[in-house]
């Protein structure tokens, strides 16, 4: 929580989301009301009054802030961006870089966020695109893998990079001494994999990272490294794959125990069945990754009680000092001798 | 089935597999007891005669085959070759080749079929190593994905080869009429993916074949096509991860149930759910693709059930012409104006 009566301040666009304004601004409520934490709803004036009137929010810190439109799942980032300089996103990512601020948080468009984050936070030597990341498999709640989708094509310095920042992740916010690091392939020999993931595995071998070989997807749901480095294309797919796979299973499921139990355990198995696939909808969201500040991006289909874990997350982050430190990982990386970064 | 008298024949490695030889000689003496095919059991003498020596195969079309030898699962498959020349698989793999098979069937090393079927029978331009490809996700049975493995870095010309066999196979395996093939990608929309796909995408818009455009892997368990095209490293982490989670959520459901339910109940759900995410094990092997021949790769925990199942996919195979239909198929791609095969 905060040192001292010093607030974190968090700018939450209130507009982004699938239960948008409403379930976000309860979020936020709800987030402010647990303590520690000042929070700065950005959004259309009249839709976040209107929600913050049905909170009883008397002597809690919150505070609105105007903003005009909202940046949509289906625009452009890029082009959005330049279209709508007063969007939410916008706004509260500009708080940050101003100052006002010291993180945002968003449950809108991912693209909308990063690009916001690129443009008007900066992105750190190396890292392209900011990286998205987090635990994907239920069973494997203490691995982060990353990329998730932002780089689809990747350098194998920069899959490197990653790795790096993994490993500040599962430190700082998992508390995990000393990291395993791990590449995904489609075998953990040695000279197996694409030429991507063998040029990658020859840096991470010399990179001075706890880094112990290549897993196979296979080993993922068994936890066989707290980081797992992967280019966005294929993170994404494992990400997708996951929740698919997770959704299709639950209705089989409940289908096939029909009859046989109470209806109400059926739907808690389904459900359980569901998260255990897919951790990113239980967990809040995570910070962007490889970037100058601190902006997290939760799941579109966050409800408030997901939209106070992604604010708790954003205060996790400033806490610990989780950009400083992945800028002196990174920096520390490159200043190796033989570094190709 | 055989036309009217001749039987198919089909040289069964007996050495391959975790349960050789005992289990793939088993499955071999129900194939031919099944009918229509006439199996060619090739192996070490003694363990062949011993193995053949515990069932009634008076009568039956079974004929043992000499080789000395077995490739395993971890020697490196080129120089396996030219070390173990009478190995079990090159054996079965010269039978064809020599024409005195029509089709040959492993459940032994993977890369030691491909090896003996790219260097004796050849593949086919334009494929690059022989390609895996088959329906992953139980869900989705009547969906193929290739490659699986084979080819873990792919030029987009390689790509809608693979499509163009995928769409022969869903055509004369599963009787489709006009298989859809889809392209594995980060999102439905055109220009989402990485420059592999960007590419494929546009080639495959262009190439006569039914393209329905990309899937994204959450869409896979709905079988959105019945060809979905994606390089071997892609494919390889979705069959890995399919696998691997359905093992651990079979095991998890498992627990969660102890007490709820009958003990046996749970054993035939937990599995079921196994074989939803495994179809690899219960469909018994497919051919390899782009192969000039019928080579059909088991997988190795292939029990007899599997193992007959595997040889009757290579009677199929033979039975419906595949090796020449791929080949026709592919030959109309190269002569498309414009084609960069």
């Amino acid at each position: 929580m905060a040192k001292g009566d010093v607030l974190i301040r968090v700018a939450v666009d209130a507009m982004g989301g699938d239960y948008a304004p409403g379930e976000v601004v309860a979020g936020a409520v709800d987030a402010a009301r647990r303590g520690g934490v000042q929070v700065i709803v950005v959004g259309d004036p009249d839709a976040v009054r209107g929600e913050l009137a049905r909170h009883d929010i008397a002597g809690l810190p919150v505070v609105p802030m105007p903003s005009q439109g909202t940046i949509l799942e289906e625009e452009q980032p890029a082009i959005a961006l330049r279209q709508k300089p007063k969007a939410s996103v916008v706004v509260a990512t500009g708080m940050v870089k101003a100052g006002h601020a010291d993180a945002c948080v968003t449950m809108g468009s991912t693209g909308a966020a990063m690009a916001a984050a690129a443009v008007m936070l900066g992105v750190m030597p190396g890292i392209g695109r900011p990286a998205l990341g987090g635990p994907v498999l239920g069973m494997a709640p203490r691995t982060i893998i990353l990329d998730l989708g932002a780089n689809v094509d990747c350098r194998p310095a920069q899959l490197v990079s990653f790795a790096a920042i993994g490993e500040v992740f599962a430190r700082l916010f998992w508390e995990v001494d000393n990291p395993r690091i791990a590449l995904l392939s489609v075998g953990s020999e040695t000279g197996k994999g694409n030429r991507q993931v063998r040029e990658t595995t020859e840096l991470l071998a010399a990179s001075g990272l706890n880094f112990v070989g290549n897993v196979e997807a296979d080993d993922l749901p068994n936890g066989a490294a707290e980081v797992v480095v992967c280019d966005g294309f294929v993170g994404n797919i494992v990400m997708k794959l996951t929740e698919g796979a997770g959704a299709a299973l639950g209705r089989r499921i409940a289908e096939r125990l029909d009859g046989a139990m109470q209806q109400d355990e059926i739907d808690a198995l389904a459900q359980e069945v569901r998260s255990l696939h897919n951790v990113v909808e239980s967990h809040g969201g995570g910070p962007l990754l490889g970037v100058k500040g601190v902006s997290v991006v939760g799941h579109g289909r966050a409800k408030a009680d997901a939209v106070s874990l992604a604010i708790g997350t954003a205060v996790r982050a400033v806490e610990i000092g989780f950009t400083s430190k992945v800028s002196e990982q990174l920096l520390s990386l490159q200043e190796r001798p033989g570094s190709s970064t």
